[in-house]
């Protein structure tokens, strides 16, 4: 077996990759034309012939690495995807070599108990009773579930399926009604309306909710839309709340939501893909008030849980309505027949299922969860830091007072200008940042992912804008 | 950085993990009810305090890797899941370590370029043009094009939403029409319907294909189904062959069945989640013959190509259809624009994309396809061999002379007695199989993926099986 040798190999290549990043020697984005690098990774050669061990390997790692988007890099501020606590690479490690395929229970107990614990961590966390462990003897009535899954582009498509099937049970077996509608703010993730075309309700069966001027869902003004709807024959299949949004990271007002959902009988579905991890600091829990009344609420650990990429929860309330997701017979219906543990299959479009619970444990449980914690308030503590920095220079503007770790700001000038500064910034690759429309104009965007990113760096984007402008 | 260390302590104890098993030294399943292994591996504890590393990581994972169910035992010739090749143990350990989401390309320029350099390597073993690599000066005509999910039952609702696409162009704005139906055998793989149920058609809208005695599509029927169809006002959406089906591992005759499809202008959709990579093999491909005519392919490595869960190929004839999948407009519509590299996102469910093309070139790249092809081989050619066995021992019946790895057979007796001989199996450890309805009838079912499995495992499970009989 060359699992040592070459592990070994891989294992100094990452090590001088990363701290080649963290000691700025390298940039932090190198944009290759894809055929440039496919012949420099002489991928069809070795794919025919063979051979990827010992110099070969070090030589390929060597370009794919030099060649790769260098997330530990203290520049980088693109994108809401973790700079993976290493624990958690180590964890996709011994996945990967045992590949123990979790979805159905004897493919790997350890695995889906793992996730289940997670799972339970989570519902803790968001004020949810967690299941009884299979064999623990504890009453399985009324509690809350959840299920791992690649991304939160899927969770939400879980989540959104699980509230088709409470809001028309025959939709699984006779096809979605044409009369669904899902309210959600213009600024809702793209992956809700990518969920209404795939779970065939349309895009245009996604109703704008109404927003404060920042694109906050307004709750005093949501009642008079759903009644609306539903006078004029509509069915609402959800409300979706952002927890946060992601253009400026801001978190709608979810309790008073909650309560208008509540009183007319409608599901709340809240996307915390990214700012659901602010239920683990104490100062930050407050931008999730009330989270307990939703319904479902998807959690992506791949983002400030740190842990390597893909790794989302779904979240429900109630167990069995997440069992009721992909099929007309709820598991619950089973609970009589005593099994060793649980059976995750009826809760997701994947079968075959790996161990992703494992990624998340590592990421936690290297150093705790009050250590995830203060993760989570320096990061945000630095957007606070990163946006008087930024409103202190003349000429820069600020979208608004972050309430998460994303930043948005833009100079004096047009769009296109806020375009173009982004182009050069990438080209010079000292910093990569992303950018995004918010009110209607374009803005430079700050996602703060980076333990490593300090005062210093925003400093220094800030001259880097500048000698663009300047030039 | 932890990184060595932690790794170093997973390498051996993953080592022991595999020796121990490949020794039969250890039970090949072990079914420890889910509240001890909580309890033994102390969850809640590790999350809460933290310190998973040095002595306290060794006892994890000695606990976890020990209720883990053992793939590279022999005795393992249960599910659909590889064996994985530690070269893609490695690749998922640089995968989460740099973290590169490549759905974007400036996301990950080198792992998306690998991802297109697999793709392009399978299309080719199909018969497909492969995809122009972006800088290389090459027309982007006529082409095939793919994209890599976690599994194939998002790789089969990907293709399905390509398929619905065509069918009904209007179905992603304004939603599923009513009339849509897939027509499949009655053994296609669950995720077929289970896809109908997401996409908005219902289960209700999969329409049972003819098929022979053993449940191979008869192609011979099909117009007769389609055109009746049809007449009562549906839409076909798709025709779904399987390459190979679940239950038996038997292949449909795709080059009739496309003809048929061809010459009613209904989209081809080929399950070959399992068997397509007996493409790969000159002695196998002729199982395959036809597949260049479909429209749509599924292809799985994490089962026969021997990549870590999950890594699946969706392969489509003209690239264009699948830039339709999950949006009206298709990508090809900004080929004027000159892109350094391919941008996935529009190809996928997922927003956030892992490097799952790393593990599938690590995986072939470590021996080259050759070895590939020679695994495939190897394992047909001992199904076959394991079908001799067991045919004959008197008392035992063969469902089918096996087409691919997988091998069903029976005992005299009631559905009853196979399903509790395979319970007996599973606590005894020493062999770990599935089971099967096949023609009405519940069958034990061997899926051979195991390189370090052989005859004398299949000799020594049919005398556990005697054994069990006679006790």
């Amino acid at each position: 077996m060359t699992l040592r040798m070459d592990c070994d190999a891989a294992i100094s290549a990452l090590e001088e990759y990363a701290a080649d990043a963290l000691e700025r020697r390298v940039p932090v984005i190198r944009q290759t034309p894809m055929a440039d690098l496919a012949r420099t990774l002489d991928l069809d050669r070795l794919i025919a012939e063979g051979g990827l061990r010992d110099e070969a390997l070090r030589r390929f790692l060597a370009a794919y690495l030099g060649s790769s988007t260098r997330l530990h890099h203290p520049g980088y501020m693109a994108h809401q995807v973790a700079v993976p606590h290493p624990a958690g690479a180590v964890a996709a490690l011994v996945d990967a070599f045992t590949n123990n395929a979790m979805a159905i229970y004897e493919m790997g107990p350890a695995a889906a108990t793992v996730e289940q614990a997670v799972l339970n961590w989570m519902l803790r966390k968001v004020g949810w009773r967690p299941a009884p462990m299979p064999g623990s003897g504890e009453p399985a009535d009324h509690h809350g579930g959840g299920v791992l899954t690649h991304g939160g582009s899927l969770a939400n498509l879980t989540a959104l399926s699980a509230a088709r099937a409470r809001v028309a049970p025959e939709a699984w077996r006779d096809g979605t009604p044409g009369n669904l509608v899902i309210v959600a703010p213009a600024g809702c993730h793209y992956s809700i309306a990518r969920a209404a075309g795939i779970l065939g309700l349309g895009q245009r069966a996604v109703r704008s909710a109404p927003t404060d001027a920042d694109g906050r869902l307004d709750p005093a003004r949501l009642p008079d839309l759903i009644d609306g709807l539903r006078r004029s024959g509509s069915e609402i299949l959800a409300v979706v709340a952002n927890a946060c949004a992601t253009a400026a990271g801001l978190y709608d007002p979810i309790r008073a939501v909650a309560a208008v959902c509540r009183d007319r009988g409608v599901w709340l579905h809240v996307d915390g893909a990214h700012g659901a991890s602010a239920l683990l600091s104490e100062r930050q829990r407050g931008r999730l008030d009330g989270v307990e009344l939703a319904d479902s609420l998807v959690w992506d650990a791949h983002k400030m849980l740190r842990t390597p990429t893909l790794c989302a929860a779904v979240l429900v309330r109630d167990h069995r309505t997440l069992d009721g997701a992909f099929q007309e017979e709820a598991s619950y219906l089973f609970h009589e027949k005593e099994q060793p543990g649980f059976d995750f299959i009826h809760r997701t479009v994947e079968c075959t299922k790996a161990a992703l619970g494992l990624r998340l444990f590592f990421s936690l449980a290297a150093d705790g969860e009050r250590a995830a914690a203060a993760f989570i308030d320096r990061q945000t503590a630095l957007a606070r830091e990163a946006a008087a920095i930024l409103r202190s220079r003349p000429g820069f503007e600020l979208a608004v007072d972050p309430e998460s770790n994303i930043v948005c700001f833009r100079v004096q000038g047009d769009d296109a200008l806020q375009l173009d500064l982004r182009r050069r910034l990438t080209e010079a690759g000292r910093h990569y940042i992303s950018t995004t429309e918010f009110r209607g104009r374009r803005w430079l965007r700050l996602a703060l992912m980076n333990p490593a990113t300090g005062p210093a760096d925003i400093l220094s984007l800030a001259e880097a804008v500048e000698a663009c402008l300047a030039a």
